[in-house]
């Protein structure tokens, strides 16, 4: 039989603050659809494998009325996000039943490619997984996947050159799978470098040491200050503050010091505030790159051995995956609303389905 | 007779915001000096042509504990800046009388360089001046001084590549020496970039004009927002605030722009406010850039031709000279006040000895 249910994550209301499952999204299971006669119209019909659960997702759920660099969300829709599936029935010559794909899905069972225009697919994006046999399919929305390619674009493409005759790299709310793998590539690449490194629980602490930081402290109950003061200057400051940690670092850069930014966790969800300490880049000489991973010349071009670099890296155990499991795609909604509560430790992926 | 009166504006009070000529500054007219007796120390004695003020003495007018880039002047000594000045007598061998020199000076008539140590010169640095004869010494310091390399160090190290392909320049606070090199030096060599400008008077508007802006507009009665989001957005911004303006520029950049920081206008004398806006630089990739001219590798090499092409750029009428000349070395004080107040229409110069 054909016709099985569609579990969905629908995108319900837009949040103001933080976002809460069954409030702004919402699981159903309402939805029948025939995998032998769903009209693919040219494109691809998919079984969703794993969906990720990232921070950036928050700035699609808004009104679309609000600009921003990301699409929005559609109310009513599914949720939207990097994950990995296989494909069940293919009208595209470059795509076979059983080949797996990666890009962006939407948070259902099943989804059609590229779906019908209302659905607002706009980060239009699926491409063929190679995927290693020893490595699961989540850890391509992970370490292989976008957060992977924001630190390995990040350090290649803007501070290859600098770390090698720097001391210090501090990375703030490093626990994550980008900060993560921003020290261990840091450490595998630069070890004559001093690695400083912050999280807000003893448990993240712990996997900061394993990754190979040399100082790390709790942000929410040690002084940014004074443990930078100590430790530094900073050389290479990775950030995923943007507020108060940011503004506290830039007071602490050595000259001709480097800034990524990545994120701003201290904007996700809140009002975001003022910074004090920005004419640091004057006086010391900073620069500073925000990017967003995959747009931009200069960094795709430090992409181009991502996945081989990262692979052979993840197989040699340099770099180290760790996640936190949601199973079931009715756990979506929770997944989404953890990563902007620090309440994952490792990268969170929805396991939708076994492979 | 070789003992003259050698007039100082010697630096006696730390302000705390704006400076103010007799309070923190002081001109006297106690010293002798006997031009040919005075102790050189293996060094040389120069008499001083024309003294600059720039904005970012004020960096160095404070208590010697705050920490800075800038060594801190000291009180109950000379004011110290950039200065041009011809040789009276040399105990070096590099330099000869009548020899002129460009390098930090003192802020008096007669100076010894380095002179002795209490004098804290720390920022000790003199070269031979090898003038073109139809410049008058003060442009030395401005457009082919310090002020001149800024502007041409930032465009040429920077955004040399990125202007090519830009459409817009935004430069605030642009009636400044810095900011019509900036102007005029784009306008010259990337004729197809819409040039934006801002200053605060219908005189300063007038001058940014003459340099080749296409749009100008008064940042004290016009809203700043409300213009770059008709001319942007910004791909390349030379910011000259580093507070409110640079703020709503980041709301308006252009996806990849670029920031240039040279200076902290609402900063140097009043409490910095915050800015709410600097997400911008990951949500559009922004770049930004900080800077104090002369330090750094990346400006030193984009420097190696100041000297000529701005020569020549200047022989032929494409940078302009606009300076407002203070005469004599009493008025020294002023200049340096002025420079923050708007009052200059020019770069400030002091005149303090025919050549």
């Amino acid at each position: 039989m054909s016709i099985v249910t569609n579990g969905r994550l629908l995108y319900v209301a837009h949040p103001t603050g933080y976002q809460i499952p069954g409030v702004h999204t919402k699981y159903v299971v309402e939805e029948q659809i025939d995998l032998d006669k769903v009209d693919l119209d040219g494109g691809i019909l998919v079984k969703t494998l794993t969906l990720s659960s990232d921070p950036y997702v928050r700035l699609r759920m808004r009104d679309p009325k609000v600009p921003s660099t990301f699409p929005h969300l559609t109310l009513g829709h599914p949720v939207e996000n990097y994950g990995v599936g296989v494909v069940v029935r293919s009208e595209k010559a470059e795509f076979k039943p059983g080949d797996h794909v990666y890009g962006f899905f939407g948070f259902e069972n099943y989804t059609v490619y590229p779906g019908p225009p209302e659905r607002h697919h706009i980060m239009q994006f699926i491409q063929k997984l190679d995927r290693d046999p020893d490595i699961p399919t989540s850890v391509y929305v992970g370490t292989l996947g976008m957060p992977g390619q924001t630190a390995y674009a990040g350090l290649n493409a803007f501070v290859a050159e600098k770390a090698k005759t720097s001391k210090t790299l501090f990375v703030s709310a490093a626990a994550g799978p980008v900060g993560t793998y921003v020290i261990e590539y840091a450490r595998h690449t630069n070890p004559h470098l001093k690695i400083i490194a912050s999280a807000g629980s003893p448990e993240k602490l712990e996997i900061l040491k394993q990754s190979g930081a040399d100082v790390v402290f709790n942000y929410k109950t040690t002084d940014t200050a004074k443990v930078l003061a100590e430790h530094g200057p900073i050389d290479i400051y990775w950030d995923h503050d943007g507020g108060p940690v940011l503004d506290e670092t830039l007071a602490n850069m050595q000259h001709y010091g480097v800034i990524m930014r990545v994120g701003t966790n201290s904007g996700y969800n809140t009002e975001r505030t003022g910074l004090k300490n920005l004419h640091a880049m004057v006086e010391k000489s900073l620069s500073m790159f925000g990017f967003i991973v995959g747009l931009g010349d200069v960094q795709q071009k430090a992409l181009v051995n991502f996945r081989p670099d990262t692979t052979k890296l993840v197989l040699d155990g340099v770099i180290k995956i760790r996640e936190k499991k949601y199973e079931e795609l009715k756990a979506a909604g929770q997944a989404l609303a953890d990563v902007h509560r620090g309440q994952s430790l490792g990268k969170p992926v929805v396991i939708v389905a076994e492979d």
